[in-house]
């Protein structure tokens, strides 16, 4: 291998214009959620999320509003947390927070009987009250039934939930509930979506406001 | 919701049942690759690994013994060594590292021309010389290509690669290019693959070592 050949900007480049051409029209997208599709096709090779990839009206235009004025965006894996783009989250003056593995999270779910995916979602909204919150739910179904009811009480009202747990077991559900909900959401229908799902769509939105070169 | 309705333990039981039943039989698997392809499809959702998924001759048996004599689990992301689980890790008194936010690694990148990730495995090949070494690359095809040029030149014989990049440019190639070798590999062939899918295969095999429960 020539080490000199391929630089991870051109790769990204090039990945962007074979994604582009194999998308099509998307006739149901704006053109900001076409951007927010295609990075998570390019996180994840999979071109079903042509299908899956549902927005509450104006959800990007509003999200962007919140990063601007320096919003926390609160993940429920630690996985998801680390693929948010730091320099861009520093540029924007915004945050990313996992409180999975806050001992007193560990604590309060054991003591509640339930999960820590929703004590953490409780004790963000408690904890940054006053802040404008993103929510990124990649893994917990649980987290993202929890974030519903917290809205639908008027105990919360985030800028945005991201909702893309993955798997088998009220994955579905959790994102039918979402897409019900009037908070502005984008949602990874189906059963699939994961950590790297969340964590590009954050990006992608990051990377609206932010030149990365 | 009821906050003690349901239970992860009980949600990953659930899950593992239902993708038993529709994952139907495998006959080119072996039992243990059959339980690290269903761990994949836990982590993604996606039973295109069913095909896209895999393995040298004996490769799951191998990186046992190695795992069992305190390995050294190398990653191209820090978001695949976040996904790895660290309680196994400690129980089994092996490790997981990620080079490529060392500062080393960025100036040598940048000095050489090349990519962070090619410079991480050069640091990793060197710096764990005398260790068992398990890459797991869910992100770099450049990564990937690396390895496969170090073990070819005999600079490097690891326990197991696992070759899991995501994307569009070079990635197919460097999946091809590594189940060409002699060295122990688990590849997820063709575009899919990601950060999620290599710690998922990492976690598949230190739990056939270590119970949860």
């Amino acid at each position: 291998m020539d080490k000199k050949l391929i630089l991870p900007a051109d790769i990204e480049r090039r990945s962007m214009e074979i994604i582009e051409l194999e998308l099509g029209p998307t006739p149901r997208l704006t053109q900001s959620e076409r951007t927010v599709l295609k990075r998570v096709i390019h996180a994840t090779a999979d071109f079903d999320y042509r299908i899956n990839l549902v927005f509450s009206e104006n959800a990007v235009e509003k999200v962007l509003d919140a990063l601007k004025s320096g919003a926390v965006i609160v993940t429920d894996t630690n996985m998801a947390l680390s693929g948010i783009s730091k320099p861009a989250l520093a540029e924007l003056g915004c945050e990313a927070k996992c409180l999975m593995a806050d001992p007193e999270i560990v604590s309060t779910a054991r003591a509640e009987g339930t999960t820590r995916a929703v004590a953490a979602m409780d004790m963000a909204a408690e904890k940054y009250a006053d802040k404008k919150l993103i929510f990124a739910i990649g893994n917990a179904p649980t987290a993202l039934l929890r974030l519903c009811e917290l809205t639908m009480s008027g105990r919360l009202a985030p800028a945005l939930i991201i909702g893309a747990p993955v798997g088998f077991v009220n994955v579905i559900q959790s994102k039918e509930r979402l897409t019900r909900l009037q908070t502005p959401h984008i949602a990874a229908m189906g059963r699939k979506g994961g950590s790297t799902v969340a964590a590009a769509i954050c990006n992608s939105l990051l990377y609206m406001l932010y030149d990365r070169n």
